[in-house]
């Protein structure tokens, strides 16, 4: 740092956040957690959607302040997390309502906020308690996102996260089996593949691909809440996916 | 947010800074570029290394005070750059040393920083001006890092940089060629393969793998800096990568 820096900065000092993009799978259908916010304007209350999220707290490390979003918001423990980009545009805090809400949530002038993006993924199929009052948090189909206007730069924070998933896939692929149950269906695996990676493929291919590249066990057991008949179920195994691989030489 | 956030928050606010980790080869080496800090202390001068990083302006993106970083330290612009991970231990600047450094530099009185880090790979056969005065910069073997006790959390920083560009080159193989003159040596190029992925490349497969994989241009020139019999030139050409990816069916 040089002296110029210290004349340019001023006595500036930005917030920081974290925001968390919290995706589930309910075997159709790609989904998001989203916050309901409620606004009390002059016109009368604006509502609208957000990511969960924090202004961190004074001694906490990043990752502790999305932890701590997180299992305030689900009740939930041990969940994937991974923190995937930081947004600090100057004007993203910029919308007047934006900045209402903040100052009456969090009793501050608060001026710019960078957020630090992290990537959840969930079985939705856990019990979750929404445990914070006053929050109404719904599950919402990835694809409405396109017709959302989200609080701040939110549309774009859950669109690069989206990007992210696609991209670590190459990875590590057993990320996809944090979505489903411990038991599923091909077709449900086949469905989110495609989902995440926008890809359509060939059920014949999808089952063989499967089986040989994570090493898949297929279950004695059939699903059995269907009206149609009932499909067999299957079990991802990391050592058995690890072994797998190496016989591909991987 | 819920209204608990704002008792635990308190009027607390910290800096924001970026960090850049910037990458060249030397045709032999991987290197990191460093910058001289020296303070001035009771017992006398103390002097160390860090990452070039700047706190953020006051008006500028995150992506922004990164280039202006690399622009001011380098004249360089055009530079692969490349956000790969923030860090916000609340103990990051808690070193007495790096506090006093801090203050001088800044002049101000700052408490905590979240830093975003950024990679930064160059070819240091491009002719750098360290165009900062009271800079002294200059090229370290990433090996060293293991000795040295960087300012802050930075060298965490770097390894974690060095992490990254093992990762990304699963999906960005082509960031290696970032880092090499225009025309290469096959040994550079598996020198420099290597030094990253911490392989050791069999010499006959890799010159194979790499014509195949990366669709090279053998050139009908050869290297003539060198007492031996000159090697070879290659050249890296976007558009045959991607043609050769094709009919591999990648």
């Amino acid at each position: 740092m040089t002296d110029a820096t210290a004349n340019h900065t001023l006595a500036y000092n930005p917030h920081v956040s974290v925001d968390c993009v919290i995706f589930g799978f309910d075997g159709e259908k790609l989904k998001i957690l989203l916050i309901e916010r409620t606004i009390s304007e002059e016109e009368g209350y604006y509502s609208d959607k957000k990511l969960p999220g924090s202004i961190i707290y004074q001694d906490e490390d990043l990752d502790t302040a999305a932890i701590r979003v997180l299992n305030e918001l689900t009740g939930l423990k041990n969940i994937f997390l991974h923190q995937f980009r930081s947004f600090g545009d100057p004007k993203r805090s910029s919308n007047p309502r934006d900045r209402n809400w903040l100052e009456k949530t969090t009793k501050m002038k608060v001026g710019r906020i960078v957020t630090v993006g992290y990537l959840a993924l969930i079985k939705i199929s856990r019990k979750i308690i929404f445990e914070s009052e006053n929050t109404a948090a719904r599950w919402y189909d990835v694809k409405s996102l396109a017709d959302m206007k989200l609080a701040f730069d939110h549309n774009e924070i859950a669109r690069e996260a989206l990007k992210h998933i696609r991209h670590q896939m190459t990875l590590q692929p057993y990320m996809l089996f944090e979505l489903l149950p411990r038991k599923f269906t091909m077709t449900q695996l086949r469905n989110l593949y495609d989902l995440v990676l926008e890809t359509k493929s060939d059920v014949r291919n999808f089952q063989k691909k499967m089986l040989l590249v994570y090493g898949l066990e297929q279950l004695d057991e059939v699903r059995k809440d269907v009206p149609y008949r009932a499909p067999r179920l299957y079990r991802f195994n990391k050592r058995k996916a690890r072994a797998a691989k190496l016989k591909q030489g991987g």
